[in-house]
């Protein structure tokens, strides 16, 4: 694997790689098998792959969240070759931003609900560094992490916008055997915490047997919460039902062919997301 | 590995180890990953670890249930021997029965609820089998699994009937992805039966979720019998939540100190069991 950190470095490894078939992974680093996951799939779809390692600031909107995110460049390194990556992508800061990018994108109101409203400016962060990347990649096929359910549907949204030639691929949620989603945030969770934290999984994949057993979109939406109220330990922003689509709070199963429950929980000081696939 | 298939073997095999530090892990072959947590288990606490491998017929009430028992005595012997297992035994029934068995155990009310009660016979079979299998094996530890649940209150009642010096040790349940607990009996199932066999389970882990939301002892067991009746493929024997010593019925989840639920439901042709331990 080959560790470039400039954007002239990166695009002369591609040409020499020869192939249009470049599957890209963006990621900020402190991977998990989440991560490598989307590697793996992007080995077995593309001649080439490549990852990027890069703590985008812009994305951030609480400045104290930026300071404590994890940054575990060397064994990222290790892990992307582990994986099959075959370019690893680690940037400054200058390279990525030698000037404020003022671009404010129109995404659409799938980058205004749920994490668009708690988190502003998040999303137009994210456009702002993925839409960087993709051109200096030019990948024929991008891969992220079902996690970020609502970034997926914001970079498509983006992609749409701006007539990218890319192709964005979602894959599956990888969880540990407790049932929490595989989050670089978890490594900032005390033990305590991080046990608390399985709890969030829990009223959510029980809630999809919860409708399968005949509950309402409303009735399903308590019982999630519920699990969590009876927690001191969390606090949560969000729990919305949602179509795929639009992103807009659904009121009947009927409403969408793909309904998806999306929540954000605080855990101590970190907060969390999952989701969960209703149909 | 020693492979042996009579008693004067076993225990001159065993004799020759010269330990008492013996563990035992009876089973029926078949073998997966269920059992070999069990020989690992087993092998992390004992100098000399002996596994059976017998279809013992006196635990069978249905002679159809026996004729389709799964047999793979060789895939078995190369699971345990690469689990660390010291010994297998795989008797001939004839070794294990030279004359009928005529012992009726006095095993108490644990035998005679649940599967006692829909597999009459069965646990006097176990009884008569794991006996044999301890005066033959004369182990100091033995290891079973938590899918069996009732079956491991039987043998220690057994053992303290018989004041046997052995220590019973129950194992948690190993599980496939889908959640479906792992047993012999899931080869015998279609593809499509296991996919609908991993929503047994399901129902069974979520009424942990809705029984720590605060619902009651009979709302719960409802909870889990609605999750089957929806599936026509099923057909439920019992959904039973009750007090671990006793293995007698319980109406308030402060009646014991450890309360388990139990189910066995045909899927198909096939009758399963699971459980799920609430406190």
């Amino acid at each position: 694997m080959e560790i470039v950190r400039t954007i002239a470095d990166l695009q002369s490894k591609i040409k020499a790689a020869g192939t249009t078939e470049v599957g890209f992974v963006p990621t900020m680093g402190a991977l998990h098998e989440g991560h490598l996951s989307l590697i793996k799939r992007s080995v077995s779809e593309n001649v080439l792959t490549v990852a990027s390692v890069f703590v985008n600031p812009t994305q951030f909107n609480d400045p104290s969240d930026l300071e404590r995110y994890p940054r575990t460049p060397e064994a990222d390194c290790a892990l992307l070759a582990s994986a099959g990556c075959g370019i690893a992508f680690l940037p400054s800061v200058e390279e990525m931003y030698p000037e404020p990018d003022t671009r404010t994108f129109d995404l659409g109101t799938v980058a205004e609900v749920m994490e668009g409203r708690y988190r502003p400016g998040h999303f137009n962060g994210v456009a702002q560094i993925v839409s960087k990347l993709f051109y200096a990649v030019q990948p024929k096929r991008a891969y992220f992490g079902d996690k970020d359910f609502q970034q997926i549907a914001v970079i498509r949204s983006m992609v749409r916008s701006l007539n990218l030639p890319v192709e964005i691929i979602a894959c599956p949620i990888v969880r540990e055997a407790s049932g929490l989603a595989k989050s670089s945030r978890n490594t900032l969770l005390s033990a305590e915490e991080k046990t608390n934290a399985a709890l969030i999984s829990q009223p959510l994949s029980c809630s999809r047997e919860f409708m399968r057993q005949g509950a309402g979109v409303a009735e399903t939406a308590a019982f999630v919460t519920r699990g969590l109220q009876n927690e001191p330990l969390f606090r949560l922003d969000y729990y919305e039902i949602v179509a795929d689509d639009t992103l807009l709070p659904v009121k009947d199963w009927n409403e969408s062919a793909h309904i998806t429950g999306c929540i954000a929980v605080y855990c101590g000081k970190i907060r969390l997301i999952d989701n969960v696939h209703y149909k």
